[in-house]
């Protein structure tokens, strides 16, 4: 525990900045994938670009976001969303709030991205991280793959990314990290877990918030670095009908576990965020045969 | 409140009696709306038949269900489940179940059906009644409609259908349990009525299961007989591409309600009902673009 006053107007400037910088990144980096594409995508039109629609909660400036929408050819929808609000917790959140009991209020700042591509052999991929604010401070995240067809070396790559990311901060904290992740991402009404995992934290406040903003920063990086890589191994491949219809259903069950389990999909829509960026998340298609 | 004890044997024995032959007769009118169908419909293959798949809670005899499914030309999906199970309400439920709270125990009984047509043009419907026996005991249930395109004359012969049940029981009845339905199928995130509404009533226990069940077949026998109509008189219209987009996104509404809050939903998955039967309520096909 070093001595770093949590939650200052510089240290949610410099969070959101950073969140907002790493939506542009993301964003470019899928638009050049769209561009450079030479496989099967080519036959489905042009490449795509994000439309960007920005949102303000209950018209506050200052207190709303930005979602991010492309439909393109290798990424069927893919969507970016950052936001920063501010506001009060109902009673029915504040016990459950790290230091909303003694002060309701709080600031809340992120970036979220789902990537649905079109070809069954490219994987569904998440990734979010925020920070928060009430009368302490701390941020969130994580990132985990869903891949159609699960293949042991993207797994490993994925894994291995956000592995290296969270052993320069502590060496428990991917194996405690990726659990998490393991438990939070399951759907107990299915028996099946949502993809091959990732990580995923909450409530990180070593009460060092340079630290903890360094981390969720390499998690970030982590992502932006391994998701293209395990996109691009994969856009020359082509693919069947029936491989069509096992995404289609694969995509199912992650509408099964936003609607039914995701907290973030479900205090959003109960706190009176925007409705389509929360679910933005939900995919083009869908099939339950 | 006459005189009747509610939950004996032989009233369970009835109830579960009558919703399985309501379950029978819905399945043959629906295979032979697909047999003599003579519209568009006929370009998507031979008639559909239900396949009925019998399954045990628990691997326990008497306390399951049957999940029957049609995949067919008209219907591109429609299911309609029985299921009778026993056990006993979890802490989490008790204080929310009417007569539970003395003795966990239950009994319950019911048919839902859900109708999700190829076309457009033909309204996607839902029926459900159920018999509940605790300490206590009381019917539940009701039948709603939502058409992708909404026509007045569709609306009025479906409500005008569920009134004339509803009259003759209680002149009271239409307007609460319409009003009901109204508050119940809404989605608030959306700002959205799921369709066009019906009824809706839970915990009819006015103390007389003569009259109680009586009433809760009159909605079984209302929905079966005005149901078919409304799908007779559209299939022979045809629909475009646009109108198919339009009716896959309303899908998607109805994904989110039945995820987000149906109760029979909810509580099936949550006190370890069967996944498939429960889920059968979903779309074959959804877009959320």
């Amino acid at each position: 525990m070093s001595g770093d006053v949590y939650g200052t107007n510089d240290q949610k400037a410099a969070a959101r900045a950073w969140f907002e910088a790493l939506r542009d990144r993301l964003c470019a980096e899928l638009e050049k994938i769209e561009d450079e594409v030479r496989g099967p995508a080519k036959d489905f039109g042009p490449p795509g670009h994000f439309v960007r629609t920005p949102w303000l909660r209950k018209g506050i400036e200052g207190d709303g976001g930005t979602m991010a929408v492309l439909r393109g050819r290798v990424f069927e929808k893919a969507g970016v969303n950052v936001s920063t609000v501010a506001g009060e917790f109902s009673e029915e959140f504040r016990a459950r709030i790290p230091g909303a009991t003694q002060d309701p209020r709080f600031w809340a700042s992120g970036v979220s991205v789902v990537k649905n591509p079109r070809s069954p052999k490219v994987p569904i991929a998440h990734m979010n991280t925020r920070f928060i604010v009430t009368t302490k401070g701390w941020f969130g995240g994580g990132a985990d793959l869903t891949p159609v067809f699960p293949l042991a070396g993207d797994t490993a790559d994925f894994h291995a990314a956000l592995k290296a990311a969270c052993d320069r901060f502590d060496p428990a904290w991917y194996a405690r990290f990726k659990k998490w992740c393991d438990e939070y991402f399951y759907l107990p009404h299915r028996g099946e877990a949502r993809g091959v995992g990732g990580i995923f934290y909450d409530e990180l406040a070593g009460g060092d918030f340079a630290r903890d903003f360094a981390f969720t920063q390499a998690v970030g990086e982590a992502f932006l670095d391994v998701y293209p890589r395990l996109a691009r191994r994969h856009l020359d491949e082509s693919w069947t009908e029936a491989d069509r219809q096992v995404q289609l259903i694969k995509r199912g069950r992650y509408v099964e576990f936003n609607l039914l389990y995701d907290r973030g999909t479900l205090f959003g829509l109960k706190t009176g965020g925007n409705t389509e960026a929360i679910l933005m998340s939900l995919p083009p298609l869908t099939a339950w045969p």
